[in-house]
């Protein structure tokens, strides 16, 4: 097998929230994708492996994308002095009209997935569109990026313009249906489906509990939108006056964590209520930072969630986050809970590095089981940083070197080797 | 003369703020340095004149960085936990203290000019340590790098290690003048002193007050800092107990623009009546927003400063900012305003990209004169992007492409040529 290897570098990890150790030329071993641990000697019963020497630079968890668009990779960047609702109706549905046409399809998601093949992630949860056949595109992409990965096809049946949405519960059900059947037929390895309403606003109830109990039948995790801008909430309560906040209106239909995993986007405005009920079921928090700062929504309480013990991931939300950079996203979200502290509670407490770190490892890489560290049973992801272009007095220690490659997001160029589930990817480089 | 020439691209600029304009296929013409406007067809008395044809690629005024510090870039990126005055003694100044040595400022300051050759900064107001002779070498080093910029040697003369102290204000501020002699033998054309408290905290009054002299006499241009972080404005308070507020401090001493132009970086928590006296005294504020949130510091409220038509550029505040990219910069004013909007002032209304945009070109470029469009008579500062890697579909307009190329940062990889006052640098990028 090619999976089974000794990896030799720095190797740092945090194996709890804000524990960050750092092995100095330490050894990690890959045995059929699994960790067997770190180890400052390679231990006796491995010896003979294929060793693979990066000694000097940084080895870290690949790391998780907790949320992002693919077809939104085409206008990233854009039209981003709109509000959410705004931003959807005049940026997001009209692009993602677009991928009813496979061919466009395929061209704009080769895009995203040499971009993903290239950043530092090895695990993401995905949005697709409303479009059966181009999200098994996507996903037959996504299958030879060397990701591992849980894709959507969107649903929604209101609210959006006409040709953006199913034509009813029924048939966007049985469209469901027929998806997760072509997905099984295609028998991928590393890329899943996940079901997708897109958000209450534009998911009928009825569409909603046929997405329940798809999702029960077939016992697949589920993601979607949650409290993310006031103006869709005040809307939510609208459309949904039995539910007793946002989430309850998922929860009633089966798609709250309750019989399936569940991941929600943002949580920027969660009552108490809602982070218990998060809490309660199970239900991980994709934490967004750029598409919370682009789309003016706020600063999601995250040192609270952390405190009530909700799990949280970090996720990019391209296109609203302007770049697949995770990297990136470790740093606004300690920038985030800085302004949090200073303008919203002092009493919160700002993200360290080696939290945000975790965050972007453990903390959303747990939504797809062992995943995110280097201890033994996890799953091998792995990044291999080569920061040398960075070392700019030759004296850093190696926790300033790491804190310093995800501020100068070295992801853009310093990659230069990934591997996701114990499979190395072949890297292109900017 | 090499710098008489046209230059053909899609021109983008904002003779005011908000006014974004883009010319299709246009020229504009340098004379000797200086801007002759744009045109649609090259008029008959520039004929003949050498054509630079980048047809299709953006151009935009070079962008101004009202706020940096130098000596910081060697350890960028590392030690963001901190907040300012902490992050000062553990970083700062200890980091600062190895430009005694000239050995030293002479390889960091190397690696810090190619950053900014290379960068789409063609103007830089720009702090060095208290030491004059690495300052000497920070601007050599900075003339030979295709920017303008203002350089100061820093003075310091309390609440610093020792290391880092001047001895008193009489040998500071003899130490400036022969800094000062020192740069006019140097006959530098495009690097210029700036008289460089480091800020009310470190400098006694007696320095300030000498520095003050120094600046009328020599009709020399003054920055600092002001109103960064709640412990630092109430360290002021203590310090300075006759001053009204923090930036009187610096007026009552002739270092409040009164006499000679003046920017300070920051102004977070200016109050009101400060507010009033840096519009009165036509003092430039340089807005860092990257800053302003690794050190928790807040959200300077922009809107408010624009509205009462007080000057206001952009700063990346290396090395509390992480990048020299003002494109960066750009996108990280907007999106803090945004957060101002929603957890703040919901009467301050976001910026817009083309307000931002502004404020990083003839924003912060009027500080050094008519600096920062292609207006008639402004000088000749011009950053040629190609971001033809990152059209994604081909049918974008040039207001999305040049929205997304600061979004998306293409001045690390795009930027492919460079004007600062009509002449061109040569470009290597990474």
């Amino acid at each position: 097998m090619n999976n089974c290897f000794i990896l030799k570098g720095t190797i740092c990890h945090t194996p709890s929230l804000g524990r960050l150790e750092i092995h100095e030329n330490a050894y990690t071993v890959c045995m059929d994708g699994i960790c067997e641990g770190i180890f400052d000697e390679v231990p006796p019963e491995f010896r003979g492996l294929r060793m693979i020497d990066c000694t000097g630079d940084l080895v870290i968890p690949g790391m998780t994308d907790l949320h992002i668009h693919a077809p939104q990779y085409s206008y990233i960047g854009t039209g981003m002095d709109y509000e959410l609702l705004e931003w959807l109706d005049n940026r997001t549905f009209p692009a993602e009209n677009c991928y009813r046409d496979t061919k466009y399809a395929e061209a704009a998601y080769a895009v995203f997935a040499e971009k993903m093949k290239n950043s530092a992630t090895t695990r993401a949860v995905i949005f697709g569109t409303i479009h059966r056949e181009s999200t098994l595109i996507l996903m037959d992409l996504m299958e030879k990026s060397g990701l591992v990965t849980l894709v959507g096809k969107v649903n929604m049946d209101r609210n959006a313009p006409s040709y953006l949405l199913e034509p009813d519960a029924e048939s966007a059900a049985e469209d469901t249906r027929r998806f997760l059947c072509e997905v099984q037929e295609r028998r991928y390895v590393r890329t899943k489906p996940i079901i997708t309403p897109r958000f209450v606003i534009s998911c009928s109830d009825a569409l909603m509990e046929e997405l329940g109990t798809i999702a029960a039948e077939k016992k697949l995790p589920v993601q979607s939108h949650l409290s993310e801008n006031p103006d869709e909430i005040e809307f939510v309560k609208q459309l949904s006056p039995e539910s007793r906040f946002y989430g309850d209106a998922y929860d009633r239909c089966g798609l709250f964590g309750r019989q399936s995993p569940c991941v929600m986007a943002h949580c920027v405005h969660s009552t108490e209520e809602e982070a218990q009920r998060i809490r309660d079921n199970g239900v991980y928090i994709a934490h967004c930072p750029a598409s919370n700062m682009n789309l003016a929504s706020g600063i999601a309480p995250i040192r609270k969630y952390l405190d009530m013990g909700i799990h949280v991931g970090l996720g990019t939300d391209v296109g609203a986050g302007h770049t697949v950079s995770v990297f990136r996203t470790v740093t606004e979200a300690i920038q985030v809970s800085k302004l949090y502290k200073r303008l919203v509670d002092p009493g919160a407490k700002a993200l360290t590095f080696a939290e945000s770190f975790y965050l972007a490892t453990k903390g959303g890489g747990s939504f797809f089981g062992r995943v995110g560290s280097f201890e033994k049973g996890c799953e091998f992801d792995a990044v291999v940083l080569d920061d040398s272009r960075e070392l700019l007095c030759g004296s850093e220690d190696s926790e300033s070197r790491l804190e310093r490659a995800f501020y100068l997001g070295i992801d853009r160029t310093g990659i230069i080797r990934k591997f996701a589930a114990g499979i190395e990817t072949e890297l292109y480089n900017e």
